[in-house]
């Protein structure tokens, strides 16, 4: 029977290892260790520079997984943190350090639980793990291709827990149960550069740019959706530079994101940018280009089964009722739910990305107690 | 009796001084000795580095003005000029130098039209030239001074001819009675910076600086005024920079520019500017600051007899009745209209500020004989 894990000891560990994206720096080493020493099947996935880990306990179903990343952000400016923030130390029962919130506590209170239910014999299906080096950066070489690699050999993942930290106030207060999908668009107007005394020589592009901004921005996407806030799109960029005060210029550019809920596609969103470029076009010399990005569709684990099991866990051990929310960034949540129903379930995360991340020791313990309960709910049920 | 001037000849000497704003490089000097020997009492008004010359002949009225300016623009790329931007040689027909239509030809003819009339004794009232070295710098130790210092001692000034380039296409198919005015501002909207995901803890800038830019470039400001476009607005700039996709900035800023008819003022449009400025601030937790800048009151000789009579003498000399128009940019005539009727009369503009700038010599001697039929008609009267 292997020995238990001390979740708290394990992060340290994990935080020792300075893997900021998308440098390893041997922390996926230490939980491949961790796992296989559990009996867990690891299998290192390597896409591009970056370390991937699919680990699996057991062979029968149901495969209840953990998905997480040994990536950090970047220190930032290290003089201004009060400890050097990959030395993990304890402070007043705060655990300083970059990952100690985003997310190396989750992981480590994951495998701590793990060992426990498979000490137990509790473990009637199986247990996995999808680590990824490559969730804070571009997240082109990380969960999306682990996943399309486990999709195609057919690999059955039934439900996953991912640990971002999702609590927003206090620890148990939150649980995110999808996210609204995101799209950029840059608009590029060109127009007739010209003397402003003489606009008829000229074609301004701040005129049909405007035009569009206005369309766009003016329009209500829609009420929300069930679990999600409405629809929402924000101007993040607008450039027509100009040092003179008589001169109209020729170019102009914006730049705009939605964060949109399954009211919307991320395509019929780009096809409406399209329109309204269309729109403000007409009577215009010059010529708009729309180049659109989606970085995510919105997704959702609906109310059912799966989520009353994570919501009567957390209640279990914080006897607090969690928010089924949708807030927030994206995560690899996104590539996941391709696979099967996924829920986040994680500290509060506050001091995410900041100088001195810091986890209360106490609150990485009752992580890995919901974890826990999470773990012994699915295979009861 | 003086001599009589060669317009073509004092043209490429006024060439030779490289006066490009604000140095004088001895140009109002020749002015200066030019007209003190047709017996004009001459007075050098110097206001900051800036030379200017009030020059009056004869002593009742009525007072004729000419006015016109020394300075030049910058020669720009040297290597591009054919010749030599201040080396006044005539090639084919063409004098080739900077000033040579804007407008230092002007002067010369002038000179040389009022040095026949002088001769000929046909100056009843006065003749006088107000000559500045700021017309293509900041405007503000030139005309504007002269003109003020000259409305203070009681000089009276009937009527001026304004010797900038104001014919289109072919010599003397346009002068300009009147300009449109011109307003700047600068609009700076200050909000709250933050991220995308999370939009109701920022306030972003772009949300009221296009709300405000669609208001102010959607309302057509008048369908025109006799003699006059109408009245037209253009975004010169903007400004929102941001290189991340995720952020929503902290602050925008725009320009604009108005040129107008007497349908409006300066004031009446500037306070536009403020009540679309409080309009967009509604419900809007920032701050947005307007600052407005009038280079100038539209402005307008209206139709009659001096009109009339600079008309004919155009038509006199090249059989073609010009059009009365108040289109392009300000000149100093926006000054000279606070004392009395302004019209202006010179050369075809299209080379003017540029590389190779040239004056057909033969269109400078027309350009004399025009001006001698203005003097002419003027006294004849």
């Amino acid at each position: 029977m292997p020995a238990a894990i001390d979740a708290v000891e394990l992060t340290r560990d994990l935080i020792r290892r300075p893997s900021v994206t998308p440098a390893d720096a041997g922390a996926m080493a230490i939980v491949e260790e961790v796992l296989s020493g559990l009996g867990f099947r690891c299998r290192r996935m390597k896409f591009g520079e970056i370390e991937n880990l699919y680990a699996r306990y057991g062979a029968a179903g149901p495969n209840l997984c953990f998905a997480g990343h040994t990536d950090v952000v970047p220190v930032g400016d290290s003089a201004a943190w009060s400890k050097d923030a990959f030395a993990a130390e304890v402070v007043d029962g705060l655990l300083i350090g970059r990952g100690s919130v985003d997310m190396k506590s989750a992981i480590a209170a994951f495998a701590a639980a793990a060992a426990d239910a498979i000490a137990a014999g509790r473990v009637t299906g199986s247990i996995s793990f999808l680590i990824t080096g490559d969730e804070e950066g571009v997240a082109t070489d990380g969960t999306v291709k682990v996943v399309e690699a486990l999709a195609a050999e057919g690999e059955v993942i039934d439900h996953c827990i991912v640990g971002e930290p999702t609590s927003a106030e206090t620890f148990g207060d939150m649980v995110k149960v999808g996210r609204r999908g995101s799209i950029n668009a840059e608009i590029v107007v060109e127009g007739v550069q010209g003397h402003v005394a003489y606009p008829h020589r000229a074609a301004n592009p701040a005129r049909p740019l405007i035009k569009m901004l206005t369309a766009l921005q003016e329009r209500k996407l829609d009420d929300g959706y069930p679990e999600f806030q409405p629809s929402n799109l924000e101007v993040t960029m607008i450039e027509m530079p100009n040092t003179a005060t008589n001169v109209i210029p020729g170019v102009a550019r914006a730049r705009l994101n939605i964060r949109f809920n399954p009211n919307h596609t991320g395509r019929q969103l780009a096809d409406w940018f399209d329109l309204e470029a269309w729109r403000a076009s007409v009577d215009f010399p010059g010529k708009i280009t729309v180049t659109s990005s989606i970085s995510g569709e919105a997704f959702l684990t609906e109310r059912g089964a799966f989520t009353d099991l994570v919501a009567a866990a957390v209640a279990d051990v914080t006897g607090r009722e969690p928010e089924l929310s949708t807030s927030g960034g994206t995560s690899d949540a996104r590539f996941i739910r391709a696979l099967c129903p996924v829920i986040e379930v994680g500290l509060v995360g506050k001091t995410m990305h900041q100088v001195d991340e810091r986890a209360p020791v106490a609150e990485i313990r009752t992580l890995q107690q919901v974890y826990a309960r999470i773990i012994d709910r699915y295979f009861a049920a």
